[in-house]
């Protein structure tokens, strides 16, 4: 049984919808939920586990708490909405060290405070075999203005937010005590350590109307993007050439001997957003980008059919084709972690 | 640093609620967030974790699913209102039993129907040390209608919805292999695996008007109680004789060896309701309790000033009076579960 066989067996026992104010339910970055009529409600649950998520040798408290609220974070603004509230369950064993959780609660409430959205509420519990804190956020947004996976259309334009791979690349170089080889890798570094989420831009994209599709990328480029386009009833491709980050890439995977162009299709947490627009958008969207200090980098098109391919181009003038999808992070894939 | 230093620690990160839409944050069995002006999202968010919460070994899964529901359904009901969403975060080992998970999930949507409420979203993560689990329930109710802890007054009735301890001591029996000695005791040993939230008969209370704070019993009645009068700035006390169930926990005990007066005031997971109404409500209140199918028992008086004392009648006559306040569960207490 992989996360996918579970994802679907649990949505196939969720219940009828009719009637509850549940707009979108299992599926998407966020569950939506009815609240007045004209704003819903976004909520999303993520969990972060010692040994899978983190490694105390090398992950600074205060950074973690930081990323625990930015991964859930990047939900709500996948969706087009603004971060409100946060419920937070700790997991710790006992005789843990009170100092390492200050600095991480200080970590959950300094990013809590920078995207707007208050700690109401939570849980402590023993965790005899590690570290685990769950998050819940609690978005809003205007009811026409939330954005789904769903609506991508062939023609589109596919645009992501900043470099792919970063945050998987800079995980390697931390497991293997490379982080200070190339000070000028240290943003990968930091991908992986401090994330942060797209929050001012994607609740500005869903109040622009400028996107399709939207969702962020958790488990890799392909695996995303194969999901938005599942959702959507299309196909995509993507050039590899115009992936953003990949000079950095490059270097860092001369380094370790990785294949720099697997980090960027099938490195997981870039917390970067992936939409879907009209190509006659292009100049709003870089614009908007600028406005909040990002750069908007297109990467292919949605066409019609099913599935993702990745272009090529080759030293001889051709291009080269491949099926990439769902080549990304699998928490129960057969063979551990991609 | 313990459970309570741990919240404390949190609440005082928590960040200025003036604007936010936040009526109550930490402090109460839900998070109170207003929906329209008229109606209130009530949230809470419970982990279990293997070996803390639940033993695979006599915890049958679809009893487990179910409890993971109750258990948070259960604070949801302690503030009169009614579940509406669920948010489950599933972390499991690589290499997990598919058939076990399948009857876990059966045991949440079979708990979720019957509760009326919706599973709408989660994560699923790999967790090699152990299972865990995380859920967040969001209820609703009507503003004016919300019971928090804070409402007791001198001379208030307390209450409780049901025996008490019977979940420690049916944990103790299955711990030491003793579920079938005794065919009685059964309901003791359902407690700790297949608790029901009080969910009906909370709303119930809510929506009556009748009880002036209200929270659920989950760490034991020694420390609930005194939560509640804490927060109410008033005393509490109880009449060890009143408290209901303990026939059967004396025949437990002579099974085991425990103090079955331990069991009852410092016995977590009762999932009961604990409330304080004034003494005129007593008569509607055994109405609305029959009506739901619960027997309502008044245990003891709430008065002015702090703390929280048992009273004990003696063979001679005369009254013992011992302070109990804080004996029940502290997932961090040094010396580890009582």
């Amino acid at each position: 049984m992989n996360e996918r066989e579970i994802i679907a067996l649990i949505a196939s026992l969720a219940g009828p919808a009719e009637g509850s104010g549940l707009i979108k339910g299992i599926g998407d970055d966020c569950a939506v939920v009815d609240r007045d009529g004209r704003h819903v409600w976004l909520l999303t649950l993520d969990t972060l586990i010692e040994s899978v998520h983190f490694d105390c040798a090398f992950h600074p408290p205060e950074k973690l708490g930081r990323k625990a609220v930015s991964v859930n974070v990047s939900d709500i603004g996948a969706m087009g909405g603004k971060p409100r509230f946060a419920l937070m369950s700790v997991g710790m064993p006992h005789g843990f060290d009170a100092a390492w959780f200050r600095a991480f609660a200080q970590g959950v409430a300094a990013a809590c405070s920078e995207y707007g959205c208050l700690l109401i509420g939570g849980d402590t519990v023993a965790s005899p075999q590690g570290l685990n804190f769950s998050l819940t956020l609690i978005g809003e947004a205007d009811a026409d203005k939330v954005v789904y996976r769903s609506g991508a259309r062939p023609g589109d334009t596919l645009w992501v937010s900043g470099p792919l791979g970063w945050a998987a690349a800079g995980l390697e170089l931390l497991r293997r005590g490379l982080e200070t080889e190339d000070p000028s890798l240290s943003p990968m570094m930091e991908k992986h350590l401090n994330p942060m989420a797209r929050a001012e831009l994607g609740s500005r994209l869903g109040e622009s109307g400028l996107v399709h599709a939207m969702m962020d990328l958790s488990d890799g480029l392909a695996t995303d993007l194969a999901h938005l386009c599942a959702a959507s009833g299309v196909a995509g491709q993507f050039l590899a050439q115009e992936l953003p980050g990949g000079h950095l890439l490059a270097r860092a995977a001369r380094l370790t001997g990785n294949d720099p162009l697997q980090w960027a299709i099938g490195g997981g947490e870039d917390y970067e957003l992936l939409a879907a627009a009209s190509p006659e958008a292009q100049t709003d969207l870089l614009n908007l980008g600028r406005q909040c200090g990002v750069t908007l980098t297109p990467i292919g098109t949605v066409i019609a059919g099913e599935g993702v391919d990745m272009l090529r181009l080759l030293p001889d003038g051709t291009t080269a084709t491949t099926a990439v999808a769902y080549r990304g992070y699998d928490h129960f894939r057969s063979g551990g972690q991609g």
